[in-house]
């Protein structure tokens, strides 16, 4: 496998291939940067790099692509690497614009590819056991779905910019808005937001907001009430819960070590505040499942779908918030 | 002092003002049932029992009442006892539309008593450390407002009913609207809300929600996202958290015995599922800050001013919850 | 009822029996203090004072008293108001040596008064539930016995003083000692400890020791391992758990209020600092079972050979500690 | 680097060395077992399996070995690596007595090869912080070690036979003995235990116990009270605290996913259930910091010595709960 782009993520990505995903192994990755090449190089030993993703397709027999480049390049890089018949990992949203994640979803289709999306919070064994009560009636039937995404602290404005993101409900309440899909197993009708540059005015200088509510309504009649922030300031919190008929299922806490220290003035102890620390092997068993996927020629858990779907929920949450009404999908 | 209607928040106060409260005795109650006449007695000793409120003013000399009547009488019970000279405590909400709220204010303004309403949760322990926490700086520029309050099992419909009940955001996410605008220090702007029967036929039988979702915008820019239920079967689930530009602080949790479980199962342990047994003092608190202010003649910490802001909140969420639209205060 | 001595704790039952505990009526207290006195009288109303036990029971018809003296009185006092025909609630422990417990079970047989022993965390609904839990077969058969008693503060020298207090373990691991008894419905064959006064030198100028560790071995084998502590900076730490051959069950936490602040730095909580705090209205359900055993002429659930039985275990614990080997019972 | 033995801990040892550790390349193992070579291939890829250790000391030229064979052949196993000159990594403990400790010892010491024991919770996030906390000062002066080791079923009777296991507490409390040393930093000079086989008859039929509570008292006048059992049917559970005369310090929690059921019987959740569940990672930092010091020629962190001082302290509480007495060290 080849990896597209290797920041944060695709460094991630690019090592858990060469490391911890059984089934694969890492052949090259693509970046114009060498001070980037030399850390896949530390991570991942020796693997080769090219500058971009041509010059990928066309030195190296690969199997399977994992795209890990800016969003804005997401549909374009899929289109790409479908029309060279390697299969698809493909870094969450798909695409910013719908057409985009159609024209991706319709290459794949077309070239016979399997095409999975980087849902990882599906991979999380914490949230797998919540699906698992739910789709077991443990609950009853799902009435609200609650849900914070906070971020420590904000990202550079020049990656806030909604141009480049998609703007904060697209960019960073993605993962709640296909779990919440996913959790109820029901699809969303309506959304309403609010939001507000009320922290960083950089952010707001970019045409963004850094903190929103969203409220959902779903088809069955259920409801959903989220908050995300990019300036939840004292850790990364993510919290999902689900309250049915018949009792409830959360996700989620506020210790990341099993270590408390009690003095005089109370009792204190920390919490996660980065991704890899909440999530652990999350972001490996999601690679493990593609890889699989792939092996056994069966189809991918995340589809261009179901991205698709997700970034139509936070298209519609980020147009109910400019426009001060509820939007119906 | 006097005790008009022991239902089952009027026993609690009576009893409370009987056996609990200092500066304060418990003179006579008014119902037109001897059932709950006997009760009373039991729990409060020998007092007085009048079949109304007309015959408690015209037999007794005192200083102050605790109405506790039906919320639809709240307002006429209210300007009766101005009229009578006497200090007022009232359940909340003051009334059901603003109009009775200002005639109740009115009548207690021109009369000179005291005029207190029951925003018990303000009493409570975790709430009012809460507030100093968020006074002192210590997460900085309040940003969202979350909170959930369920209650175990829906009441009886010719209870849910709007006409008698306000409805369920009225009714029962009134504490969580008040301790919004006293927590963040601000007022409300704007409203919107999702809701639906989902649970309760009956519920919806008479023209009610059982669940419902609000949004909030506050004048300073800040968010709420609420969520009320009358079908919460694990518990009676009251939290709130106030996240802010510096951290956070959360009200509320899941565990009221302080015993642990453990099995080959996992661990298990017991959750509220009565408001005494999750509120405990603060109704004899609320009540202690009504007998001073009179004793000390001191301003009321809640007015019918606090009351009415409270319940414009609650009709403009269900307005938009009707209307499918947002609701400008 | 009377209360003789209205120390701390005596005033805490003072308070109980006219206010809280029904069926009950407190007439008279004694103490020689005028300071005290008010003290009662701001707390219980009107009561007669007196200045010792002989004026009260001289001056009095009583049903019953609550001995709260010295602990070294105890055994005089019980003695006394058995040879009055009052029936008797004493303080815990029962008197300092075995002689004394067994002159004091006597006089209350020979007499035919009811004889009681503040066994108080037996009437806390979290032992209560914990009990239940081993009753009901839940942990299956007890393995070991674990308990945690810490205070905040030492006592003044004068109190921790062995000839007053009888030391450390029989004053302050008393409760784990009879809730060790009475969850694993066994009795101690085998004491060991060891302690010392580490922190606290005053304590260890008056032949006391502030912290100390205790084994036991339990007639059918189970064991327990306690700690107990008078400098337990942190908060009111009592913990007790009990470890089954099919599960275990645990009574304690650290949060006292519903409270909890996110910051920077981590998440904080409060924790109890003062026995009322910690064990709410058990004081109250305890004087309240005492006076039901009278009026309906039942058996105390705490009785004169339950205090003996576990001053025997805090005797052989303490001799163990100072002879450093462990003392059969 | 070799693996001696690939038992459970021996493959985890192999895997991590093949894929985790960096700096360290996994090249050979021994089993007789072709099963158990089958297993290794699986996790680690193509290495060279022996029969023995004389085959792959005589075939493979090694800088490191990592002996995880039965605890009884410890001893012998450092004694032939250091007389081959490579370095050791050997699993906890090095040896069933004190003279196989100070053989092994020796011969590393004489070999000018190094010696590191496999103290695997020193190496846990959560303990080393909890040193850090001691280090720095935050509880003050150590008073109290509490801890207990609890494993959900016992081995079978031939691995708890004593003579190859050192019995259940050299062999399962070893851990919190080590633990204890360190977080103290002080040494330990008196040890009593109490002990039976409560649970399981076959463990008693090989002449062991099944439960014990186990007291220390340190050089300094701490003390330790200890639980460890082999049957703790509710989880792994492995918890410590030391309070101090200014706080404590706890390790060690009751959830292990983040999941939360509430229905009407409660709240439910789980609990780690194996040790690599429980400790994570610490195994690959403990052999990363192995391959670090020879990398760099610096001290292990665990030293023979280390392993020696744990096992002195294990085998006073074992004569101790024989014989019915304290033992000093």
């Amino acid at each position: 496998m080849g990896v597209v782009g290797v920041g944060r993520m695709g460094l991630t990505h690019a090592e858990n291939l060469a490391r911890r995903v059984r089934g694969a192994r890492l052949v090259a990755v693509t970046t114009a940067n060498e001070g980037r090449a030399e850390r896949v190089r530390e991570c991942c030993g020796e693997v080769a790099v090219y500058p971009g993703l041509d010059k990928l397709l066309s030195s190296e027999t690969l199997d399977a692509v994992c795209i890990s480049s800016s969003t804005a390049a997401h549909a374009d890089n899929v289109v790409q690497c479908a029309a060279a018949g390697v299969h698809i990992f493909c870094e969450k949203p798909l695409a910013l614009t719908l057409p985009d994640c159609d024209r991706a979803i319709g290459a794949a289709a077309q070239a016979g590819v399997k095409l999975m999306v980087g849902h990882v919070r599906r991979f999380d064994a914490g949230h797998v056991e919540a699906r698992r009560y739910i789709e077991a009636g443990a609950i009853g039937k799902p009435v609200v779905f609650r849900a914070i995404s906070g971020d420590v602290d904000p990202p550079p404005p020049s990656f806030a910019d909604p141009a480049v993101s998609g703007g904060l409900i697209v960019d960073a309440m993605y993962h709640d808005l296909y779990l919440a899909r996913w959790l109820l197993a029901d699809e969303v009708e309506r959304a309403y937001a609010e939001g507000g540059a009320l922290v960083d005015p950089a952010i707001g200088a970019v045409g963004d907001v850094d903190n929103a509510v969203v409220s959902l309504r779903f088809s069955r009649g259920a409801m959903g009430t989220l908050f995300v922030s990019r300036t939840c300031r004292y850790g990364h919190d993510l919290r999902v819960e689900v309250i049915g008929d018949e009792g409830a299922v959360q996700v989620g806490y506020f210790r990341q070590t099993p270590v408390r220290l009690l003095d005089r003035s109370g009792v204190h102890h920390d919490m996660a505040r980065t991704t890899p620390e909440r999530l652990g092997d999350a972001f490996v068993t999601e690679l493990q499942a593609f890889v699989d996927c792939i092996r056994h020629d069966t189809q991918p858990p995340v589809t261009g779908a179901d991205s698709r779907a997700t970034l139509a929920i936070g298209l519609a949450a980020t147009r109910a918030m400019r426009e001060g009404r509820p939007v119906d999908l």
